[in-house]
């Protein structure tokens, strides 16, 4: 079995989010933002209800939650499946490549959690010497 | 050896980010943030100077790298050093917590960044079904 491999010149990876224009950015915005990030850590535990998905996410709006969940659909890490029920019902999902980046934006949020005891306690220090000056 | 073994209600952990009180989710905004993401990612490389980090965050303001940098300073994941010299130089460089969180957030950037054909596919068949409707 042979294996093409790639041009040194074309191993380089073709997306940076350091460039302004890349698309990459924008991408790593709807996964980082504020509630985007709330809402892939929370469906990874399993699919949710648009409502349901609203109480975990303690603070979103209305307006807020559901273009979140348009960005992350659009990026195709969230699943939306209308239900034919009537009332009709839309469970919310991630996608497999939604699981592979909410797996490690759980792993960030779960070390950011577990230190917040240092955080505060830097927070303390640096305003006593701003204070002190 | 005995280890002190904490109560079941001690054992949870107290910060949470989906409570919207918890100081946890503003680190984590902070941490996330469009710029504080970025310039934890470029320091991870080796400390830099503010202009240096200004070129490697492209698109940032000066204001708000500065902006950032305090709020990443604050937090304790950021260390300012003023070096005695003329003109005075300043190198800002991450602390021990600052590594611990800009390893994951690298693994974050770089499976989006890797993602991207997935990412960009989707928004087509996103955008295609929307412009069919």
């Amino acid at each position: 079995m042979t294996t093409t491999r790639p041009a040194p010149e074309e191993q380089e990876l073709p997306f940076n989010v350091f460039a302004k224009a890349c698309p990459s950015r924008g991408t790593l915005e709807h996964v980082t933002g504020r509630w985007g990030a709330l809402t892939l850590g929370a469906l990874y535990e399993g699919s949710l209800r648009f409502n349901e998905l609203r109480r975990r996410v303690d603070g979103v709006s209305e307006k807020m939650l559901s273009q979140t969940l348009h960005a992350l659909e659009r990026d195709g890490l969230v699943h939306r499946e209308a239900q034919p029920t009537n009332p009709p019902r839309v469970d919310y999902e991630l996608t497999a490549l939604g699981r592979e980046v909410a797996e490690r934006l759980l792993s960030l949020i779960h070390c950011v959690e577990g230190s917040m005891e240092t955080v505060l306690r830097a927070r303390e220090r640096y305003d006593e010497t701003r204070g002190a000056r």
